[in-house]
């Protein structure tokens, strides 16, 4: 039951209380200098966010970027006034008179239960508000409005449309900056913008959104991976399965997903008089191929691992490129073993964990240790053993961790890992989660050495978690630029004139052999369009061949950065190509 | 839309009109044996089929194995009385006179529309007969009853269950003698059994039949089998694809299933109001990839390849095994081309499926070319350009065909190739398809050399049909003894005593390394024991390690057929086994 959270957060946000005051306050002068720009402007709130404030406003006419401009100007001129920022709590009808054509605000004072509110102020500008502020309007940092989107009243679509202002704020210009330039690499890097440009994959929204279609690069890609994954776990001990896409009510009802996780599963399909669900997880039949026969202690620990397509209903409003579908295949095992296999076990899977993600160059790996919550079912000493051993694997790793005090499902403690990618964003993607309900519901047991029928630990994990959310990270940490190993393409072969078509097609059938993939770009254009093209489309390196290079069984070598490598031999560019390969994949070996 | 065709032929019947009239005469002695035994038998229909014939009746009680020598005996006097069998055509009031105390003759009289009805002898013994039949009772030939079972008559269940009496028959006993052998291996066989035994697969009827649940061994072989296929497409110029397994309805009314393929296909799903359903076919989805952007006649030919799980509704009673199941991952391929690329096209895929079928063994591959039906849709020009194409590609490859002249689909016409097995029988696979439907249905197109908008040619191909079935059909061709490079374990590492634990797991670590799958047998068993149950899971090589082995750096080395190789040095057995597996995988480098 590894879940595929899709949170994503952009860095370690300095949250801390300051950062909060200073954006309030510039929500407060946003407000005012609205109010100057328009007199008979209402204004409703204006809460500080995760990367600086916006305020809502009902206006005479739709806000355009340049009055975005002149807005900024008048804040800065606040800013340098250097206001005191001073409040009360007042009573509801001194409000009330403050607010008097202020019909939003009204409607706040209406539902605040306490018999004062709170007051805030800075020169002529009054609000109400529950403080939270810089003393002076000097010390709100540096901070930049950045867009304008339409927000109905209270987040209800029957209420009034009202125009929002965000603004971005953090405490220096150098922290500004670097946001707004991360942000602008993310919008470049962004896996759907990317998975248009490549080629890598698309949705079809009339037939069926959440759902995606692997073009024949992406596939390349995803091939790629899952040979890996597959290739490290027949290594690792672990034994490959495949199990149906849909099972019989019977199966949901047992494994009691038709009870705790029904929202989460698409609706029946009637088959012979009998219910029949897709999959939104692989564990009950892996639990099916565990039980077709009685087992002994000798045959544990069984690790049953599957690249298993599931399917769960999300809102159409919540779906996200490949970050969040309808549709995923996870990583899925399950490891079931004895009490005294525990530590080994839970110690292999995070170094595999470890092992498998240092394949694509994260920053660091982190890790969540959530524990047992108050509703839980299972016994309070395997709770106390299996909690002993995640913590100690994570130890012994030596990752950071945080602790997650009452976290873990109510069916088991888990770790969750947490990357963090080129842009400094942290993802979720590894899970391992321990597991007391399943077993007990379709009541697993071995034969142990003592010749009686015990209950099995289990142990779910998925490394990355959704192949397409995983793969969907990966694009936007490379920016497209995958690494050798991974790209789709990993050479352009370009001829300079018709003449070198066939010394082209004599390198293209050498590295062929080596397994290398490769286009010719055989356009009747110019040489700087095809490398322009290649570039764009993020093939590592570019061959050219003219009449030099034909001459001396060679090819030019540029880099798609733009690096020229000079001339090189075919058969050493065979052998260099070969060597990064191998050591982009050497990791898992 | 290669379908996935289930038929079973045995072996090439010599099904000509004499075997049918030897056959025909038998059930007629049958007959007259049973009611010689049993006065008050009410006899009913007695046709011949496929390996023999068979005849129903009602009897006063249950026949036992015992009764059958006893008829088999009674026939072989009648048969060596040599009585003249005659036939004439007589009123049905005639008929009804002979048949008086027979109501089944009776009421099948009744359902005779002619005026007359046959009406057959011998000796004393009378049917009624449409004719058919040797000169005599000493012609019919060697035969064998063979079993009992229960039958309604005529197969509704709302009527009488008589008791059928099935009996053998061939030409000669020779023949005869090999049909039952071939049928005993085919029992053996049988791949639900050895299935089971090997631990290959199971289907778990309580959570839903016709669905595949691969085991670990299964497994591997369904991995070395997909990775030589994915291999041989990659250096075939396919591109691999992923697509969903479901689809909302309006791609399916587009693609027009929900009105031909209906009977087919999975009860809808509801999500959000809209009806989605599991894919019966992989095309409607490959089309919209396609379809994803404007294409030049630069891209094409374009092979799209997926190894794409489909659902199709199958009643319950037909399920069987793997051979016929209700969910199953096609092999499946779209070529789309220009009609200038047709030939060349076609004739590759003919050859792709020798290739790819040369892999295993089979006897022999023939074909069969099924041409335009009388409904069809389509221009005709492109249905004789179709056929043209299919025909030349099976002549140019020496292939036998026989043409099925208007058996093609009414989108198009198709090549079906027949596989013969180690036990003779025929199995239909590769499938050749072209598709006239689809392209005008998606309304494909792409830009030609003269910058106008043309349709593609569509060919749909299946090279094992289905992955289940066609490892289905591999288990019972090989007998689960499967070459080196497919058997899910390669060696059986047996150490005789605890004292050879440790060269045991030297050797091991020698051949692990080299990707050879492997077991230790641990168990504190005789060493007789450990070669028995490694023959009983027809692992290829067991490794006998002792005393003398262990000096040597090297294992004693049996086949599972019990052939002993002697002692082979660790080294050169890695290389003989890497030896015979890259053998094995050859055929399709």
């Amino acid at each position: 039951m590894a879940d595929s959270n899709t949170s994503l957060h952009f860095g370690e946000l300095n949250s801390d209380e300051q950062l909060f005051r200073m954006r309030h306050s510039a929500a407060h002068i946003l407000a005012e200098a609205v109010l100057e720009m328009f007199p008979d402007a209402k204004y409703a709130i204006g809460p500080p966010v995760d990367d600086g404030f916006y305020y809502d406003f009902e206006l005479p006419r739709s806000l355009t970027p340049e009055d975005l401009d002149a807005l900024q100007t008048r804040m800065t001129q606040s800013v340098s006034a250097n206001l005191s920022i001073s409040g009360e709590q007042i009573s509801k009808e001194s409000a009330r008179e403050i607010f008097i054509n202020q019909p939003y605000k009204l409607e706040l004072i209406d539902d605040i239960e306490d018999d004062t509110v709170g007051h805030f102020r800075h020169g002529e500008f009054q609000d109400l508000c529950r403080g939270g502020h810089t003393e002076t309007t000097g010390q709100v940092g540096a901070f930049k409005l950045d867009r304008i989107a339409g927000a109905y009243w209270r987040g209800n679509e029957n209420n009034t449309m009202l125009q929002r202002i965000y603004g971005l704020l953090f405490t220096t210009q150098d922290e500004l900056d670097e946001y707004q330039e991360l942000r602008e690499q993310a919008r470049q890097n962004d896996h759907r913008r990317l998975g248009r440009e490549l080629d890598l994959f698309s949705t079809q929204e009339d037939y069926g959104p959440g759902l995606i279609y692997w073009h024949p690069k992406g596939a390349r890609l995803r091939i790629e991976i899952e040979d890996a994954w597959k290739k490290a776990h027949t290594e690792g001990g672990y034994d490959l399965v495949f199990t149906p896409h849909i099972g019989r009510s019977t199966l949901w009802e047992t494994s009691g997903h038709l009870d705790f996780f029904a929202e989460g599963m698409f609706s029946a399909m009637d088959v012979d008089g009998d219910d029949y669900y897709l999959k939104p997880m692989n564990c009950p039949f892996h639990i099916q191929i565990y039980k077709n026969t009685l087992r002994s202690y000798r045959e544990l620990p069984m690790r049953l691992a599957e690249l298993g397509t599931v399917y769960r209903y999300e809102r159409s409003g919540v779906l996200h490129g490949m970050l969040r579908v309808r549709g995923f295949t996870q990583d899925d095992a399950h490891i079931i073993c004895t009490p005294e296999q525990l530590d080994d076990e839970v110690d292999g899977v995070v170094n595999f964990v470890l092992e498998l993600l240092g394949l694509f160059n994260f920053q660091n790996v982190s890790a969540t240790l959530s524990t047992r919550p108050e509703k839980a079912v299972g016994d309070s000493a395997q709770w106390d053993r299996a909690e002993a051993a995640l913590k100690d694997a994570i130890e012994r790793a030596g990752l950071t961790y945080e602790v997650e005090a009452g976290g873990g499902a109510f069916y088991g403690p888990k770790i969750d890992f947490h990357l963090t990618d080129t842009l400094g964003r942290k993802w979720q993607c590894s899970t391992v989660q321990f597991d007391f309900n399943l077993p007990e519901r379709f009541d697993m047991s071995y034969v142990g050495e003592d010749g009686e029928s015990h209950r099995p630990f289990m142990v779910h994990r998925a490394l990355f978690g959704s192949i397409e959310r995983f793969i969907g990270i990966l694009i936007e940490h490379y920016g497209g630029a995958f690494p050798l190993w991974l790209a789709p393409v990993q050479a352009s072969i370009i001829p300079i004139a018709d003449r070198h078509l066939e010394h082209a097609e004599a390198v293209a059938n050498k590295l062929k052999q080596a397994g290398i993939r490769l286009t010719i770009d055989t356009a009747k254009e110019r040489m700087g369009n095809k490398i322009r093209r290649a570039q764009l489309q993020k093939v590592p390196y570019m061959l050219i061949i003219g009449d030099r290079e034909a001459e001396a069984d060679a090819a030019s070598v540029r880099t798609r950065s733009g690096e020229d490598l000079g001339e090189i031999v075919t058969d050493n560019l065979v052998e260099k190509l070969i060597t990064e390969i191998r050591s982009g994949q050497q990791n898992i070996v």
